[in-house]
């Protein structure tokens, strides 16, 4: 992790900002010279301070076993740009082949984890898995304590989002790899 | 509940797809004679078939008392231009009066549970809470078996979200009050 201009430090106390609005992320996760991303619509934020997070990650992926040895994952929140690597994130599996090698994408060492950044992404938090085996068994939900987060400050600057480029809007899944990007800001 | 146009059922297999996209959520109970209705933007589906969703319902709120006495809740999907009513719901309590009387806010009989939907908004998923006492008390994370859901078909219809209409938006709360509502659709 370095301070370049395109990743800065999040305050831990507004870290549930980066995924309010429910964006998509990329969930990656790596163990024992392993590593792989997945897809994924199924998040929210589940507390501000310290911050933690929930995300469904399916008995079939390759991901889950990784989060599982390694007790950590990384949410990356992809962007607009990113939509075609998203799809293809989230319909290819990494259980017989390294996905990043595939489809040529770019990851950085995390600050506190051993799960990599997605490189190219727009928001990252790094997560150590609050492990609760019954649930992850009987529901497929994973919770983590976010302890380091991370934004692209042209997009995400004082707490909050400012989507003023549209190649930098979060992702919002619809079905079958259609997906909103945000529109006008509106306020009650 | 009736098949007036602005409510048709959703096919159960496709209720995830109310909320894949991640938008603010209103959570409506009764119980006792009482009833009440909270603004939650930390909301997501769990499982697809049945299917099952989870929110975070705080301590404090009077709500909760409800839905852990009735065993069950809706989530209604409020549009743009309720806007202010979802910030007016969001920053009020229901705990000493009436909100829906306070806030002059209609409401209908669901159809399998107790809990009121909430009219104007654009989609409701009727809820069957599946108790877990400790993850209710430890996480503030309730979940929920959709028993039935509904879509205004102007804007949800054959399993899709199709935004023609800038009212009828759903609302992505960024912070304090302010919202995303979608924009471009895009495909990967």
């Amino acid at each position: 992790m370095n301070g370049s201009p395109q990743r800065e430090p999040v305050d831990l106390k507004r870290a549930s900002r980066l995924l309010n609005h429910g964006p998509t992320v990329l969930v990656s996760a790596a163990h024992d010279g392993k590593r792989n991303v997945m897809a994924a619509a199924w998040n929210m934020p589940l507390d501000f301070d310290p911050p933690k997070v929930a995300v469904v990650i399916d008995k079939s992926t390759y991901t889950r076993g990784l989060i599982e040895g390694s007790g950590a994952f990384v949410l990356s929140v992809p962007c607009r740009a990113q939509v075609e690597l998203t799809s293809a994130i989230g319909s290819s599996t990494g259980r017989d082949r390294d996905k990043f090698a595939e489809l040529g994408l770019p990851a950085s060492p995390a600050s506190l984890v051993e799960a990599p950044l997605i490189d190219g992404c727009i928001a990252w938090l790094e997560c150590r898995l609050l492990a609760e085996p019954a649930l992850q068994a009987r529901y497929d939900l994973f919770l983590g304590q976010v302890v380091a987060a991370w934004a692209d400050p042209r997009v995400f600057s004082q707490g909050r989002w400012h989507f003023n480029d549209d190649s930098l809007r979060t992702l919002h899944h619809v079905a079958g790899g259609h997906y909103f990007v945000p529109g006008e800001q509106v306020t009650g």
